[in-house]
C-alpha cells in the first residue's frame, strides 16, 4: 500500500516539467505547489520578528511554545507563505504555534542576508518574551540548512539554544561534495546535482561555498541542541542528511537521523497522501512537544 | 539531571578495574555485571530454537510477536541469561515475548559458529509458526553486529526478513576503521581499540575481517527490514553505528539512528538509573511495537 503510493508518487513527479522560464515564473511556479489550505481551526496572521516578515501560525488550542520554520526553494524561491503548510503541520502535533519566516531571497539578497534574516527573527522571538527552551527551529532543504546556520550564529552571537531542531532534507553543504549527488540521481524523481550547483551559485554570488556559514556540515556543531533530521532515500541530498548526523554525534549532540525508503526531498509535503509523510510528521510533532515541554 | 546522571555513570565506569583474569573469571565479572532481574511479571523458560539454547522471556499479557535477542561481550563473554534483561526490557516495552539466545562463543567457537546460531535459530522461530513479520531481531554490542550478520544470512538463504531490527551500539566492523576509535577513546570509559582487536582476533581466528559475515557494515544491505540503531556518542564505536545508518539509507533501507550525546557503550544497560536509557528502551519499545502490529 504505501510502498504503491510512493511509486505512484515518483511517477508523478517525473512526469512534471523540469524547471524552467523565468525566476519570477519559478517562484510564482513553486509558490503554488507548496501552498497548501493551513490546518482547520488554525488562524494565520502577518507579523514582523526582528524587522523580518513572518506569517503565524496559530492552533486553537493552548500551546507549548513556538517553531520558526525556514521554508525551502534553494535560497531563491519560497515565501512566509509557501512555508505555512509544513509549518503549521508540526505545529499542529506539537501543541506549538509557528512562525513561518519571509526571510530574504538571491538573487536580490545574497549570502549572508538570508542568515542574518534568521537570527535577527530567533533574536526578535526571545525580545517578544519566548524562553529559550519553548522555541525550536525547524527547516526544509535550503531553509534546513539555514535552520543550522542560525543556531550558529546565534552561539557566536552568545544567545541561548532553543529547546530543539527538526530538519527535513536539510541542504548543508554548498560545495556539493554528497557522494549520493552522483550514486542517487537516477533514483531523485526532484533534484539534480547541476540544479543544485546553480541555487548555490545564485545564493553564494562570489562567496566561499565551504564557509560554515554557507555549509554548516562543514561547521563546529558543538553545543547545538537536540536534533531530528529526516530524509528521503530516494534523494541526490541523502548524504547531506548522514553527513550531518555523523557529524553532529561526533560532536556529542543529541541527534535523531530518519532515513525513509523509497521516499522523494521533502516528502513531508506529501501529507495525506504518502503514509510515510504523516508518520513523519508525526514523530516530528512529537519530538518537538518532547523537548518544547520538557 | 540527566546530564549530571550521565557524568556520574561515566566516572564510576572509569573507576572499575581494566578487564583482567583468565577467560573463564571475566566470564564471570561480564555475568555479574550484566544480569539484572527480569521485569515483574515476566516468567523466563529454558527452551531450544532450532537446536541452540535460549531463554524465552514472557510477559503476563498478550503479545503481539517475539522478539530474538542476541547479547553482546565481544563475541567471547556473555549468555543467554545476560541477555535477559535487555531482552526483558524490549519485549515488555514492545508487548512481545522474547528469545535470549545463548549462541557460541569464542575462543572455543569462532566464527561463523555465532552467526550459524543465530540463523538456526531465527529458522527455528519460523519453524516453530512465527510469522516472519511477528519476529524481530535485537541486538547489543557485538550481537548488534551478529543480529546484522543473521539477517544477511537468513536473505542468502533465501528466508523473509523480519518485520524490524533493534541495534543498540553494535560492532559492525572488525576490521577496525572507523575514525571514532581514536577520536573517542578519551571520552569512552568502557572500551578501547586495542580490547576490540583482541576481542576480533580472538573470534576471527585467522578468517578475514572484512568478511561481509564477520563485518556486516561492509555487506550489501539492500532488502533489511526497518533498522533502528542506538548509540551513546562516548563510545569508541560510535562511528560504526553513524556508517551503519549511512550505508543502509544508501541501499534505500527505512532506517532511524538516535545518538545519544555524553552516553557511553549500550547505555540502556543502566535503565532506572539514568533518563537516557529509559527513555531509548522507551522508543525501541514502541519502535517494536509499531512494526511488530502493523
Amino acid at each position: 500500500m504505501s510502498k504503491d503510493q510512493l511509486i505512484a508518487l515518483e511517477r508523478e513527479l517525473r512526469g512534471f516539467p523540469a524547471p524552467s522560464g523565468t525566476l519570477a515564473e519559478r517562484r510564482a511556479g513553486f509558490e503554488m505547489f507548496s501552498t497548501r489550505p493551513p490546518d482547520p481551526g488554525v488562524t494565520v496572521t502577518e507579523v514582523t520578528l526582528g524587522g523580518v516578515p513572518a506569517l503565524l501560525v496559530e492552533p486553537s488550542t493552548t500551546t507549548v511554545g513556538t517553531v520558526l520554520h525556514l521554508h525551502g526553494g534553494g535560497y531563491a524561491l519560497g515565501s512566509a507563505r509557501s512555508g505555512v503548510a509544513l509549518a503549521s503541520a508540526l505545529a499542529h502535533r506539537a501543541g506549538a504555534s509557528a512562525h513561518s519566516l519571509g526571510y530574504r531571497l538571491a538573487p536580490e539578497h545574497p549570502f549572508p542576508a538570508a542568515v542574518e534574516d534568521g537570527l535577527a527573527a530567533y533574536r526578535g522571538l526571545l525580545d517578544a518574551g519566548y524562553a529559550p527552551d519553548r522555541v525550536a527551529l525547524t527547516g526544509e532543504s535550503s531553509g534546513g540548512g539555514l535552520a543550522l546556520a542560525v543556531l550558529l550564529a546565534a552561539r557566536d552571537a552568545d544567545l541561548p539554544q532553543p529547546a530543539a531542531v527538526v530538519l527535513m532534507s536539510p541542504w548543508v553543504d554548498l560545495t556539493l561534495s554528497g557522494e549520493s549527488l552522483r550514486t542517487h540521481e537516477a533514483v531523485d524523481p526532484m533534484n539534480s546535482a547541476a540544479g543544485l550547483a546553480e541555487n548555490a551559485a545564485r545564493y553564494l554570488d562570489g562567496a566561499d561555498p565551504a564557509d560554515p556559514a554557507a555549509s554548516p556540515l562543514l561547521a563546529d556543531l558543538h553545543g547545538l541542541p537536540p536534533l531530528l533530521v529526516q530524509v528521503g532515500a530516494h534523494d541526490v541530498l541523502l548524504d547531506d542528511a548522514t553527513r550531518l548526523a555523523a557529524r553532529a554525534a561526533a560532536a556529542d549532540v543529541d541527534v535523531t537521523l530518519e532515513a525513509v525508503a523509497g521516499a522523494p526531498h521533502v516528502f513531508q509535503n506529501f501529507e495525506g497522501r504518502i503514509d510515510e509523510a504523516d508518520r513523519a510528521l508525526d514523530r516530528a510533532g512529537r519530538f518537538l512537544a518532547e523537548h518544547l515541554a520538557r
